[in-house]
């Protein structure tokens, strides 16, 4: 690809950064770095250290991996969570989305990525003896598999099934089917055809 | 608008940063800031110290504005560049734009901005008054106005035009029209009839 020629060595080094990072072009790179170039010195100091403090300052929860300040994060430190529920999900982002949902009271188990051999990851790569650990020593009453419906997603959540479902829990997953306000003729076949075969009592 | 809580305070801040560059929300701005928490931490290192040193390191060139990490910039500095020739733009990127063209051989003058009564610019606070110097002093023949056609910028193109009127130099401005590969149905109105107004002579 043409590579644009910059008037500035220093500006071309902030717009290579910019555009290291994932969708981000070098035309966006470039409004973002004359963007910051407009502001105050502090601003620009802050904004470098704080991805720097959180590389270095990052710690991961002892028991479910999430991201967190300490060694417990504040949802397993939180003694008003139901203790007898994991829910199981791939990323970080996950957990903060059902966080966002507010109707979740567990707690987690983030595995930091799924079954994928073309990427070369196998189910020793992942937390999944730390998750046996936590349901045979905890008092854990059900898994909820939360992964995606990808091939990896299903292949992960079979193999995880198949370890815990001689643990005398309840393994459930949650429910596929057509969003809230979205239209039938708009949904592909496949979420309409399981969200019918998935049908369940109408309650008010 | 409501705000997702973060279960790092490190991570908050991150996102915070990011999500204060334009174009920027904070779902992308969660996605960046877990992106650089799995590079090296030289990476980050260099990434946040990248903007620093562009902030702190920039100079603007004396004669023309454009960013440079000397006093003067490489087009002013090209003793090869014809210095009959300056192309009055608005910003840094457009003379980025044109210079990838490689289409043009003269000097830049970089406004920095344009006459917009609405966010309190007026014709003082644009480097005017060193653009009329540049062409009384040096051997100026052309000047090219080449602001955008918003309501802003044609009141610019027409105040410069007012004060470079009288010093005998030639006054042009870019041609608008039709773009390359364009189909004429989807062009504007606007754009489509300026382009038969201003219609030349076919060459090969």
């Amino acid at each position: 690809m043409f590579k644009q020629k910059y008037s500035s060595q220093l500006l071309e080094k902030a717009v290579d950064e910019f555009s290291s990072l994932p969708g981000i072009g070098r035309k966006s790179a470039l409004r973002l770095a004359l963007h910051l170039l407009k502001q105050p010195v502090e601003n620009i100091e802050r904004f470098g250290s704080s991805f720097i403090a959180l590389r270095k300052g990052v710690k991961y929860c002892n028991c479910c991996n999430m991201i967190t300040d300490s060694d417990t994060c504040s949802v397993c430190a939180d003694s008003r969570r139901d203790r007898q529920t994991i829910c199981v999900v791939e990323s970080i982002r996950d957990v903060l989305s059902i966080e966002n949902t507010e109707q979740y009271n567990g707690l987690y188990h983030v595995l930091g990525g799924i079954i994928s051999p073309m990427d070369g990851i196998g189910p020793a790569d992942l937390p999944i003896g730390k998750l046996v650990e936590r349901v045979q020593e905890g008092d854990v009453k059900e898994v909820i598999l939360a992964l995606s419906t990808s091939m990896e997603g299903e292949t992960t959540s079979f193999f995880l099934y198949k370890k815990l479902s001689g643990l005398n829990i309840k393994i459930s997953t949650i429910a596929r089917g057509v969003g809230f306000g979205d239209d039938l003729e708009y949904t592909d076949e496949l979420t309409l055809g399981k969200s019918i075969q998935n049908r369940h009592l109408f309650k008010l």
